[in-house]
């Protein structure tokens, strides 16, 4: 059997190392090329102890080089790098699978506002498809450039997207509280991530305005058919390794109650095999989600305010990245979509 | 001088070994009692071993005894038992701190709702103070009975109430998330609260009906004068020992803005030396406050939905339990009032 | 494909459910019986919320019950107990892969001795096997009662064993500290062991005599050749959830250097794939092996001293229990040797 | 009262946050100036965000404005740097307390080779007092100049040296393993000190040569009164703040003990207020110790092997930094010597 050979393009990271702890282990696919500025010549099992006879070589990256050795390019680059690697690629027929936010958002404007900086390579913008599995997977089968949601994203539109959809609640109304471990931030060193600056702190940030925001109501708007939703998005940083807990309250219209809630829950996603709707009652935990590419939710309803509570719990650099990713790839190549993610 | 002399009834848990931290710090008090039904016979440091050399011993609670030795008692039980010991206390004319909740709601049917037994010593209603220092400091000074607040309501009450005295905000419209370290659950030696259950694990529970949102609702119609408010009050545990960070959402009034909200809470607090409100830009951080009385709180203004975001700080066994009563102690024996809490 | 039918007997601890964790993914196993007294009658994914899908139910143990359904049964039981299953079992054809230490000491007054009990079976000690495969591979090809390590033991005895039969240190001097995450302790419900008495906490314990001491003496003097060897092992409690870190030191002969030393390792485990010796100067991490079945060793030397020291990591819930029980499930029924482990 | 003023050179990392903490409620020592080139110009309380209201200013260290401004300074500074004020204030009459390794090292060439750079200022050797209270009370009380010992040199000396100065156990035989929370590293902000680094992983580092090994050693032929001895010093890394916790395991003579060797202890320590000697069956604990100036101490006999095995813990930041300086402080200004130490 001839295998799918990938390359992983900014691979030094964090969610490059998620990448290449994923695809190892997955029969359909080579991973031919990864690339890193910084760690050029030396090997993946240099870089990440944890995958130490790993002989993988990176190499810097080059578009010729990608192009030859790889029929998919993942890019797991900072935002506003990806198009120098994204236009020629996808010119060469090489498909792109993006976790960057660089193709994420279908207004220019609204990506330069939050982003600070000038809307990379507009003209693919009809090209890309969100990579939200379990919304777009027609798309996705289709796509040659996947836009991967970030990971605060995906743990707050999959929970909330089916009472949008069934308008089941009150579009005026959102608000999230997110909680995310350290490596949401990244491989990043500075000094507000250092261990003692983080353990034993519980803090928010970002309160308003952060970068997933958009990306959010965006995708919210779709699910609704409105123009306009704005919703309150508050991220907090927490002394846990992997793992976002977003909690949602939703206002529900009139005859909506838990039951009816759940029910529409469990009936949106009743094929989905990486979304496990809880039973009333239950609570999702960060726990029984790190080191897989499952979304928990748990759904729950005030009767004295007639508002739907919603907690979903993902790993962020799994679901919410590379695992993602991953499953985006599955379903581009045709493989069984939980190929690798088992 | 003469002491104050104070009994600590049910001082085995975690309020009460934080009382013993701080009492015997502070130069005007003498602590001439502790009891405890398991411990009795044992020193506190043979409980504590991070005051093994405290030679206080543990004996029986026995209501002659604390009425002999002590004049004020602080009362470190589970709700429901306060009763007994309140009421024979204050007959012998000794002053009582409940660190409990059973004397803090004034409505007995909410009361028996939430806690699924019936109110303990309806007559002892009139008596009882809300320890809350910075909005009840000259009822406390000459209370008899004080109930302290829960952690939850301090660390809520404190940033919200402004906005309700002021009405600047509309008051049908109030979110809070709170995460809680886990010696908010007590010395409980229960399942969920070992270590491998509790680390790197992030997860809500009593999404809705958590026993404090009634004491919170409360206080919140007191200040705003109305007869209802109704809240959404979601507590999550997190992985740290000790802590509360509450983030709490408010819909703002025409024509108020990050400056107004600001100047509120900086005019309402700005001779309290135990609140901390932080400069624009500031995020609160347990961090900053553990092993402190003081609660920090920072404002945001989100001008997309003209929504007031304030996150506070506190520890919750000082500010919100221990510390607090300490500091309720030091005005109603006209001590200054940080005696022992700096 | 006929799959090779197991059960495994004792299955809601932490060492069950981590049999659970890889046996669901192996393609070769079936799972055809989990029992656990306690959680009868419920299924797997109601007691580990991770596995919330797997629909496996536990029954109450019945021998002839495994007897039927199973080839093979994993023993994931407390000491004492899992005689009154080995010995029918056996008897029955069924092999049997016992994760406790009732069959791993060979002399049954040390056994005694250290578990203040009666030796359960001695006649099945001629039978059973120690499960350490990097040193019994072939009598565990052969076997019918495989008595897995101790997760101490399999973390000191992997790095330590080379020296031994290569004679290359005094024999008379060995000493080990470990530390060891919660999980060490089983899903035990204990005051010691609830977050805030672990979490910001180190502390030693079983400071002389713990139970696994006998068998890692018993070990090293079969590699040494010699009837009496005598070392200190010293475990210590951290706040990790999953890990073992053994420092154990060494008394080098004359001759002996870093060079031959690292040899040595490098030697003993060329063609083993579960075994990472690292090069010069990197150190063994528990955080590079959790939720893997590899140790890690990493070698130094003081020429000051001329003593070798050595630090290994492994995880103590897969290498130290559940995933050493299927490396020797894979080589018993002639499976890959990593099948289900990578 | 005129209060003594002190100074802080080098404030800004945890070492000096910790003199502030600890200084700022001394009632006989008022700061008067504290320097750092980064911060200068901005507050305490903009550095420290725990200590927001402290409104000290950070200048840039000048030699003239210390010796103006202070009677005694402080010197939290990186090794190699403390001569530039040391030698000077010195000259001006300004008492010396000096945190880094500087002025410990009584040889030359060995300073230099551990520290790789010359010694600084080998005048001033003779003047420099090592600063462990318990074992150079007098000379601390005449000294101008205190080398602060080291972290784990306090963990690792304090429960060792009355076995070498009792002579009861054997000179050639001291093996250390220590355990150290990150804040060992200071606030360095580098990839292996971010959160996801640290956090769930346990790694010795450092394994021979380690600096703190000649000062250990040096203090323990001073005890014995012998020319040479030699330990192992194994120093590890775990996912707490603060604390160390040593094991140290020594080789007892023929005739001593379980109860030789804790009356040994008991009998040496009986009139220390901050070293506390545990009984028999007791382990220490960091979490006994954090935010204290306590050193405990446990003591356990292996009738094995006759050996004494030794755990400690203390607090790196206070006993084994700012607040042992602080006792030294109380020394030589004849203040209580616990004075802000409780």
């Amino acid at each position: 059997m001839t295998k799918l050979r990938v390359a992983i393009v900014g691979a030094s990271g964090y969610s490059g190392e998620e990448l290449i702890r994923l695809l190892i282990r997955h029969p359909e696919v080579e991973i031919t090329c990864i690339t890193s500025r910084q760690e050029a010549g030396k090997t993946a099992g240099a870089v990440f102890p944890r995958y130490r006879e790993c002989e993988l070589l990176f190499s810097k990256p080059d578009i010729n080089e990608i192009s030859e050795k790889a029929d998919v390019a993942f890019l797991a680059l900072p935002h506003g790098l990806a198009k120098d690697y994204a236009v020629p690629l996808l010119e060469n027929n090489i498909k792109v699978i993006d976790i960057s936010a660089d193709f994420r958002l279908h207004d220019e404007a609204i990506y330069e506002k939050y982003y600070k900086t000038v809307r990379p390579a507009p003209e693919l913008l009809k090209k890309s498809v969100y990579g939200l599995p379990e919304i777009y997977r027609e798309e996705i089968k289709n796509g040659s450039l996947i836009a991967c949601p970030g990971c605060y994203p995906t743990s707050i539109l999959l929970p909330s997207i089916p009472f949008f959809k069934e308008a089941l609640i009150d579009f005026d109304f959102m608000l999230v509280n997110s909680l995310s471990g350290v490596t949401g931030a990244g491989r990043k060193v500075d000094a507000p991530f250092i261990f003692p600056e983080c353990n034993e702190s519980m803090r928010a940030y970002a309160v308003t305005g952060h970068r997933h925001l958009p990306e959010i109501e965006q995708e919210l708007q779709l699910a609704a058919g409105v123009d306009e939703i704005k919703i309150n998005f508050i991220p907090h940083l927490l002394p846990v390794n992997r793992g976002i807990l977003s909690t949602i309250i939703l206002q529900a219209k009139a005859g909506v109650n838990l039951q009816t809630a759940l029910q529409c829950l469990k009936e949106f996603y009743k094929d989905e095999m990486f979304v496990r709707v809880l039973d009333q009652g239950q609570q999702a935990d960060t726990k029984n989600v790190t080191m897989t590419n499952v979304c928990e939710i748990s759904c729950s309803f005030d009767e004295r305010t007639d508002r739907i509570i919603l907690t979903s719990a993902i790993d962020n650099l799994c679901k919410g990245a590379s695992g993602q990713a991953l499953q985006n790839l599955n379903i581009m190549a045709g493989f069984k979509e939980s190929q690798g993610l088992l």
